[in-house]
């Protein structure tokens, strides 16, 4: 059983890569390298799978994996600049591809003690950069 | 080749397990565990696999999908009242990872011997409880 | 300018009037008019128009409208029977008609001094009661 | 008849008002008073009225909307720090409802020829800040 | 109290005006005057209002409506080709606007007398050819 | 890491096999073997899969794929009648299931030079046919 719920933020960015040139990096990112930054409401689907609790009917508790969520991805990036107020974007490029990265580097840092004794593992998240683009990990 | 086909029905029920006390299952259901009982709009997503007819062009005909799940599940439950009307929720709660898994259930008991004659099988059922949540099993 | 906000809740009820004989119910109300009731995942947007503060660039601070909609509407039904936990629906019936107009009735009610003082008027209700099915008050 | 036809830009901004103090700005604002900023991806839709023209059975052809919107709004505004970068938002704050307003103007003032001799008018614009937010003028 | 209801159908057209020329016709329907057709899957919500009926809640028994865009309507174009099955589109060109005027022509005529009895009128229609346009008619 | 990107065309077919009489195609297709045939909007997304680019925080150009999916899928088939059109679909019939084959055999045959040397592959397509069916395959 795998039980995948829905989360919102938004933030903005800037694509621009030091390891590139200036005019390497608009060619690259076009519109996404405007210095001023631009931004989007990201959706992120977090996936967890493990067995049932026969006690409850539930894989696990949501408020759980809400809090989970919400103190290792939603508070420190909601409402925020990547590229300034996100470490890991320090160095690092935001791109989608990194961001997905980053926060399931976080859910797995973060992975509650009460979901590693029941056995409740992170399946995969999906990061919804707009509609038209969606970025996957599978765990 | 995989088709995923898409239902609906709503239904109402009550998260309360007879294993629990009053003040945890209240704890652990919220306003779930309302003794009056609460709804949803439940998404159904029912996919199967198998070859392609080569004279049909199709994985199946979808009218024999549709009476299956009409007749497994929409016909048991739609504008039902799953506690007391679902046999299986007279002992298991009715959380949505028991739910999906009942149809589940119910979908193998019946597959139909067309499908079985020509290799299609049950690839999994995805159930959305609320735009936030779902619930998948993989066969 | 107006603005349209969007909130959910969920609910259940059954269809079922008392000014009708128990044949007319079932003929009138199909599987809704169902013993036990079933449930939905109600999508209700509230519209206010007025003039935008010049101080702020806002019709009215959101959380001012939050806070309306949840103790007038939100708190009271969601996860609820809505005949039997809500007063208006122990005489009518609980159809989205009349559960549009019972949620208009209630934001009026205790619409906030802080909008009447700003000029910031209710402009009308949409409830949607499935995907195929929505209910509008214009005011 | 009536033509609404939906587009979408992405954007970042901060909402801040020099009318206030700080503390009135982080109160009033919250998250969104962020000083690094953060983003949103717009869905705007543009509503135009008019008779048909017999000929064509159109209201008016789409490419001349669609050129309208693009150089009035997309394209100065998308992937964009709207404070910055957009002249009207130097003064005043980019709230929604002032963006908004915004596009209105913009569209109304390079309203082309080619409409308003065929007598195809505004009827309003919708902009969708989130899936919870929207906010309308009608013309 | 303003009910809408959504229906789903999917048909082939062309574009093409008997008074224009190719050329024209090309460079002013361009992909869509493809003289071999292309198709769309259509969102049709009809929208009514009246007064609710206090002995039932309703504004109207949703079955008689359905009953009424089906036959008018679904059952007349719903896997058809418009210009070659659609009689009124042997002279029209099918557009999106056209065939909203048809639409809305074909309900008022079939309007049941059931409706005009209980002061029930046609409020509007909004037919969706795509995710991108859709067209109005107010009544 | 898993990028998928969703495009849109729509297109007009037929289902009529050659190798099934007149009553069995009726039986079999229903109104979709309508003569003057139907159409659809169909949603294709495209999945890619590999590692990132260190340099650019990317999987891959998204330009890259805009291009593949355009030349070998949109350009073709957008605003076409599938069956007279597209060379395939002589012999073989348009139904979803050929018509995702068809279209996963296209981007194959066209895979750039730019993906193979860094490894991005082609993880698997998703056709919907309508809100109710879609069709995957997995590579």
């Amino acid at each position: 059983m795998r039980l995948t719920r829905r989360y919102r933020f938004c933030a903005s960015h800037r694509l621009h890569s030091g390891a590139l040139s200036e005019a390497e990096n608009r060619a690259l990112y076009g519109k996404c390298n405007n210095p001023f930054g631009h931004g989007h409401d990201y959706v992120l689907e977090v996936s967890i799978r493990g067995p049932l609790d026969p006690a409850t009917g539930q894989l696990a508790p949501v408020g759980v994996l809400d809090r989970l969520v919400n103190d290792a991805v939603i508070a420190p990036m909601d409402h925020r600049n990547l590229n300034l107020e996100v470490p890991a974007f320090a160095a690092a490029v935001p791109t989608s591809e990194n961001l997905a990265g980053e926060i399931e580097r976080r859910l797995r840092e973060a992975w509650p003690p009460a979901f590693s004794d029941s056995s409740v593992a992170l399946a995969g998240i999906r990061l919804r950069e707009t509609k038209r683009n969606s970025f996957e990990t599978a765990s």
